[in-house]
């Protein structure tokens, strides 16, 4: 490696905001590749609300990759993790740093250590993707910081071996994730169905009834409910793929009322699956039912008719 | 008619016990002849814990049909109360009294009127099946009053069109709701599968977590289920049909693990397609969460090996 000095760093900042799902991931097919069942479709925040930065260094001085989240260092020995450091790594390209006289060829990405500092600015592990942002913004920024060549979408391919709504956080707007058919995933990805500038009267309002971490984990939850209950396949197999349609029409079409709708439903229809495990998994609370009561009862109401409150609950949305 | 006197008033009472189904109804095929989309198995508890006591007369006195609800006169106006009454009163048969020197010929019970005092000893509308112990207790009643010679299956036909489980409290022990296939409900009734003795080291315990009257009926939830959860119709023709099976097996062979799991997992799938019900139905709450959670934790226990907490829970058991 050529480098000013062995004391050199080179850096990378990155901001990903989080995504709400309106049509659901919930269930994989394949737990280590992380490839669902389902298509889903999210629409992405804006990256000045919710977000992840993340910042990640590499140095010749580094003996190890490290990483801090929210302060707090944080093992990166979990699969999930050396996936995607592996997957980035191997698609390193030569980079040179003119200015501060560094040179990094391609060879020697193996060879050197990264720290990675990530922050989220809203609660971790309570429903709102934490982790969707976090794995999108980790392997965005390392991609930038080894100049790999790929495109969104197959990067998309990368975050999601990290968790996997976090390929829908590569793109703004409005994103699919589609649920591919081969068995190495590599067509399980990300493609964006409208920008942000798309609907940009579109607001989302989230209210977060409980800052706590989840009982019960996305991935545990997830592969309980694949294994126990028997509404979940028929919710992937017969029902997602007319929602998907129906939902990418009513995206294309700013069609408020459908998308409400079908948002609502699906969320209500992935809550539902979740109580249909043993055992049962409880997202919601009191709190969550009253706010849902008195945004339908408004719904339904003379105000419905001019606008709709389309919750995007906390407590679990992918 | 022939009366000592018109004075005379003839009364009976008896004593119906709620039950709470271990394979849940919920949705109609038929709204007025009350048909359920599946079939349902309940037990029938004890008539000394929560059970309805009704007592009819009939006077000449009277002047109209007249009912008190836990000590407060209600409406017999509605067509339920008027189907049961129509039905019973159609297959009275001639009664004597002879001690007491009354007669009453099987044409006059077209013309007597009735007084109807019920009490439930539990919640009414809270989740535990009042009306099924309510219409239960009054058409008993009612048909001993009036010397109807039907057996019980037949009269939980008629007990049916005043709450559809109301037709399982004719029968104590293990009871089938067969749901029938005739389009004027004739088969639609109850078959009792084993009776009280059959399994008398099964204990029931039920925790009341709420004493307050639902904030959706039945009859309106179900409704709205039917119109529409995508889930219900899936649960009701693949789902059910097995789980019946399953279910009445294990009662035959007092095998309370299938027995335990059958119940909880079609407990859950109940309170998920009222979850999937748009609005979406929550008949649960905090503490019904907790509650369900340490019986969950308790049966994967050590202690579950020996004896296992089953959920009858209040808050809607069908």
């Amino acid at each position: 490696m050529v480098g000013g000095a062995e004391k050199w760093v080179m850096m990378v900042t990155a901001q990903t905001p989080t995504n709400i799902a309106v049509i659901k991931y919930w269930g994989k097919r394949d737990e280590s590749l992380i490839l669902p069942v389902n298509d889903s479709i999210s629409v992405t925040l804006d990256p000045d609300h919710l977000c992840t930065t993340t910042t990640v260094a590499v140095s010749p001085s580094f003996e190890r990759d490290r990483m801090w989240l929210n302060g707090k260092e944080i093992s990166l020995s979990g699969g999930r993790y050396q996936n995607c450091l592996r997957e980035i790594r191997s698609r390193a390209s030569d980079v040179e740093d003119e200015e501060n006289g560094i040179k990094i060829p391609k060879k020697d990405w193996d060879k050197l250590h990264l720290h990675i500092a990530s922050y989220n600015n809203f609660p971790t592990a309570a429903g709102l993707a934490s982790s969707a942002a976090g794995f999108a913004c980790l392997v965005f920024s390392l991609a930038k910081l080894m100049n790999v060549k790929e495109d969104q979408s197959k990067l998309s391919a990368i975050a999601r071996q990290g968790s996997g709504s976090a390929c829908r956080s590569l793109f703004g707007g409005f994103v699919k994730w589609i649920m591919g058919r081969d068995e190495d995933g590599r067509d399980s990805l990300a493609v964006q169905l409208a920008d942000e500038k798309h609907w940009d009267d579109l607001f989302i309002i989230i209210a977060v009834v409980s800052s706590r971490q989840k009982e019960t984990s996305s991935t545990t939850g997830m592969r309980e409910t694949v294994e126990t209950s028997l509404l979940l396949k028929h919710r992937a197999k017969e029902i997602v793929p007319k929602r998907i349609l129906q939902m990418e029409e009513a995206i294309k079409n700013r069609d408020f009322t459908s998308f409400a709708q079908l948002a609502c439903a699906d969320s209500n229809q992935f809550h539902a699956v979740c109580l249909d495990t043993s055992p049962p998994i409880f997202y919601m609370n009191d709190t969550s039912h009253r706010v849902i009561s008195i945004a339908e009862k408004w719904n339904r109401s003379e105000g419905g008719r001019r606008w709709h409150i389309l919750l995007m609950r906390a407590q679990m949305q992918y």
